[in-house]
């Protein structure tokens, strides 16, 4: 049992259903994208948001875009996947995970073309291909979910930052994933959630996903998460990641590697949960990832309400980096990368194939 | 050039001068308050805030009473104070400071009568007991301030969490005491300051005040500290304390330990700026101080917004204890505590004529 962000329903003609993230947590509302136009502004709004959720509504937008056209000719199919593709990719222009679904899509319409396939064959092959990408995002959410929850006895309670939960995937998704495969295993665990200024991420929709989930969540703002762990109460860190270099030091939501400081003084394991896909093997070290810098709105009026003086300085980096020494193990689908080095990491791509 | 908190206009009758904080940061207003109900109703509802300077209000809350009556009879006069300082205690019952004014008062004035002196001669006191009260509270921030300058160098940036500045007391603060008189050395300093969630007085207080004052203040959430630390930015952190245990144990706004660890982590001297009336020698170690919980609609919905889950759990501590060996010095009025142990913190307040 756990929210369902994005699926597709029906067969063919069918439709996408989401969860419109942008009225949690005070509005649980499902919308029915039924044209690619609907999915473009979805992913626009971010009524959809996370990188494994973009790239599934990625292979859904071009479904709906494609799905009235099986009769036409082969050529045509390909030309409007194309078309298609182009025009989805500028929906959100900062979202990897959103060009690689569409590349994605487009490099089997474009094989199954060559293969001398018809219009029809080609729109069945990208059914297929949306689908899988739906498919393999919810197995590595529990292959994830899986390890990471052998982690966990019993009674364990977890503190997480940020949200790299289902809401940002197909399934169970990364960090709280082995939260919810614990809880399926028959363990009562205990998540402590920062609510993760300035966007609140961590109050909007982590304690919602989790809340929603029947999950014993504890809501606390990023200030107090010392404190918890002062309090004895923290048995394990699990957080996403955004990107990882080669080394292992880790790019996630400003206020990680914060965490990650205070987990050390206190002695509570850090895990970074993230597919292979996070790991960007053309970077050595973590001082080489930018870090984004966002508006001053997002702080001195975050809540619709102005809560610092006009004119006032304000610095606003989107991610921190958590250096590897900082890291217990990072948790991806093909395991538990313990102490990250270079080698380590190097060992992990190459049993995932990414090398 | 600071912000005015509270000062007495005029001489007799006169009246008190606040900046209404609860319109702060957006509104700068001053409240002329000409009666002793306008000083109760602005202790209550926030109009004034900080302890230090409630002790102030609390002082010129009993001349506002008793300014009329000062061709009344002797008795008729201490009777009036006694009534005043019972009333005004009722403003905020767990503001220490306000009690502690009160009696000081209210000692006088029976000090005064017992020495037979007139009703004139006992509200000529009560004018004097007052702005001692307020000259006392600004010559212990100047003298925090002034050995606390020393630590700066010309160019250094400090961090500061909360809000021990100018508005809290009827002078230059404390945590930003030194800051202030750096900067009147001709000194150039930067300051970082932390929002402080859940109820911002960083940013609607702290950055307001520095911004008024031209200090170059760069506002961030609590959550960015770890990341200005890491990037090399801060030379000190200066925070306030609500109560020091015996032992430099240092109970201060919650997230000012998750500071002093993020301090520690990045070899940054973590300064406790207080005078000697913070100390409570009735508690030997940190874990005696009893933390405060508040409500959870502070965290739930603190901007008028509802930002979590309707039902979800909070947990929503006010404090936080930053156990002594995380601290490099406590600057008080009579020097710094280097290195705080229970003998050092004896040996300071013995200076002070406190032990």
């Amino acid at each position: 049992m756990t929210v369902d962000t994005i699926h597709w329903e029906g067969s063919r003609p069918g439709f996408a259903r989401i969860i419109d993230q942008t009225l949690l947590p005070t509005e649980t509302k499902l919308l029915d994208l039924k044209t690619v136009e609907q999915m473009f502004d979805a992913i626009k709004r971010l009524a959809v948001r996370g990188a494994p959720a973009i790239g599934v509504a990625a292979g859904f937008g071009v479904l709906l875009g494609i799905q009235a056209h099986a009769d036409k000719q082969a050529d045509d199919v390909l030309g409007r996947t194309k078309e298609t593709c182009a025009w989805l990719a500028r929906a959100r222009p900062t979202a990897v995970n959103l060009f690689w679904a569409l590349e994605r899509m487009q490099a089997r319409a474009t094989r199954d073309h060559a293969a001398k396939k018809s219009g029809k064959e080609i729109v069945d092959g990208l059914f297929d291909e949306a689908q899988r990408i739906w498919r393999e995002d919810g197995e590595i959410c529990r292959k994830i979910g899986a390890i990471g929850a052998e982690l966990l006895k019993d009674g364990a309670t977890v503190l997480t930052h940020c949200n790299a939960g289902a809401l940002a995937t197909a399934d169970y998704g990364t960090a709280l994933a082995p939260i919810y495969v614990a809880r399926d295993q028959g363990k009562t665990i205990k998540v402590f959630a920062d609510e993760t200024r300035p966007l609140l991420q961590g109050a909007r929709l982590t304690a919602w996903e989790l809340f929603e989930s029947k999950i014993d969540v504890t809501l606390i703002t990023d200030s107090m998460a010392g404190r918890v762990m002062f309090e004895g109460r923290i048995d394990a860190v699990f957080v996403g990641a955004d990107r990882i270099a080669k080394n292992g030091d880790t790019a996630n939501k400003i206020g990680t590697y914060s965490v990650a400081v205070l987990a050390k003084e206190h002695g509570i394991p850090f895990y970074v949960c993230a597919p292979l896909s996070t790991f960007d093997e053309k970077i050595a070290h973590g001082d080489q990832i930018p870090i984004e810098e966002r508006g001053a709105e997002e702080i001195t009026e975050g809540f619709g309400k102005r809560t610092a003086p006009v004119g006032v300085k304000v610095y606003n980096p989107a991610f921190d980096v958590t250096p590897a020494r900082l890291i217990r193990g990072i948790i991806t689908e093909v395991g538990i990368i313990e102490r990250p080095t270079t080698a380590r990491v190097e060992a992990a791509l190459k049993k995932g194939g990414r090398l």
